[in-house]
């Protein structure tokens, strides 16, 4: 800890549209933020010289050193080298064999440690969110795609190599949907908000009476995530079709995960985790009757997480500060 | 270590008709070795002291004793409790919250650990077999059932609860195939040798001119794992259909582990890897083709198991030789 006393990290949640950058105490507090659009079309270095140029004005707007800094944490999308701290490939952010953390200290001169943006998450809701004080916990967001966090014994796993705890990217049904990673039948085709809209968009479009056109206006590209499970609590057939395949696959997808690693809880974030316990009280159900041993073996219990958007910078913060 | 400078261990692999019972070096070499029949009928503590006393004997008989010994390592099928060595289930021998360790101290007083057997057996291939040297590695036994074991940072990773690490009760298929564990589409319903036999006597049966038939000496209960691989190699198309169906369950399955644990090394175990390269060859093609971020990515091999029937002693030794 530095003279001053006070002990704080940077917190950085690199996404394909926008910077979130955050001062984060021991705490996980967040002190100060700020926002910068990506630009992701420019030099890697661009992007990195205004992430580096913004942290470092924020720490000093709001009085501190770098001295004070622990260091930077940086989530960002894609598979990421977290020894080197590498981004060895991003689809989000067009990135490939970037050395982020190197390029990053140029502007800020503190210890800095990249991870994928999934597993940041899955640390924040443990340091302080829905399973804080799990010593292991899965995490999963529903969202654009399927990214997944995995927690070992208070710390991120994120496999023996690069391209592990991708857990969007487990087979899940056998429709031959192709997942962008090129694989068929991944988790993410099933079970992140894109795949639900895309399914409601075609049950919309063979059912002309369905209540999903009211309630996304008459017009399919105003479709998103929340339509079909208000369809289905308003007793439309075709949102319950929906809403019960998606609870479904995702249901068996973490339950693959509970006998995989039985952790403390599975945790869920992005988008599709508004609906609540609309969503995890299926899912619990389905966890204790679909559990390996779940009459003698303790079932993990499906929880929405906690840090919403900040999930990240919290996450990313706590790569430091753990 | 003793005053005789001997350090041992017994390792013993507790099966569901027998039990091996092996001294075991700091080399993981096995010096000497018995097996008795486990008749699980009896009650649980006539079979553990049948255990205990047989183990006693066996180091005496071999030199060694008490304080030469290390302690004792326990391969236990079914849901462990590791941390205070209960058996909480096992559906193989019929028990239900059996003490183990405590019961067999009464005859072996030294310290005791139990695991789940295909822990064990993922555990010595790391310590001296297909994966020696992995800091990482994930095994997978292809028998009567599928058993998971998963070795993270040189120790076996259990989950973060009892009932974790089954590998083999992750869904694969969608043929509403039901698991021994209740659930549906357990890749053990596809991948086991089991799951294999039960699929070349529907083949067979339905189709009269197949070669499985000659094979099979007319008489489909001698059916084994073997013979659709020898049919598929002789060039009969109910031989093919049979392996290509079982290589691409499994292929998926390993995908799977790939993109979860990124480890150095598959390790396949159990009778189906008696077939080597017919095996690994394909999978180790579809891994190449199928893991994600495979052009950036370390893709782990699939390799077969090289400690065999001895997997289970060696492992359970390691336990506390480790």
């Amino acid at each position: 800890m530095s003279e001053t006393g006070k002990q704080v990290a940077v917190g950085i949640d690199l996404g394909g549209t926008a910077v979130k950058i955050g001062i984060v105490n021991a705490s996980y507090e967040i002190l100060a933020q700020t926002s910068i659009p990506t630009n992701a079309e420019r030099p890697y270095d661009a992007v990195i010289a205004d992430i580096g140029k913004t942290a470092a004005a924020l720490l000093a707007e709001n009085g501190f050193t770098v001295a004070d800094c622990a260091g930077a944490g940086v989530g960002s999308p894609g598979t990421i080298d977290s020894q080197n701290g590498v981004v060895l490939y991003s689809n989000n952010i067009r990135w490939d064999n970037v050395p982020l953390a190197a390029e990053l200290q140029k502007y800020l001169p503190v210890p800095v440690r990249v991870q994928n943006d999934a597993n940041c998450a899955a640390l924040g809701e443990v340091l302080c969110g829905a399973a804080k004080g799990c010593q292991n916990a899965v995490f999963l967001t529903l969202g654009t795609g399927v990214g997944g966090g995995i927690v070992i014994n208070g710390k991120i796993f994120e496999g023996g190599h690069p391209g592990g705890a991708e857990l969007g990217h487990v087979k899940c049904g056998s429709e031959k949907r192709r997942c962008t990673c090129g694989r068929f039948d991944c988790l993410e085709t099933y079970a992140s908000a894109t795949a639900l809209i895309h399914d409601a968009k075609q049950m919309a479009a063979a059912h002309p009476d369905s209540l999903l056109w009211e309630l996304c206006g008459g017009d399919l590209e105003r479709m998103n995530a929340k339509i079909p499970f208000d369809a289905a609590d308003a007793g439309d057939s075709c949102g319950k079709v929906l809403v019960d395949n998606y609870i479904q696959y995702l249901a068996d997808g973490i339950t693959d995960l509970a006998n995989i690693f039985r952790p403390d809880k599975i945790v869920l974030g992005g988008g599709v985790c508004a609906q609540g316990e609309k969503l995890t009280d299926p899912l619990n159900r389905y966890l204790r009757e679909n559990c390996f041993g779940s009459t003698v073996a303790y079932v993990p219990k499906a929880v929405i997480a906690e840090n919403g958007n900040q999930a990240g910078m919290i996450g990313a913060a706590g790569l430091v500060l753990q």
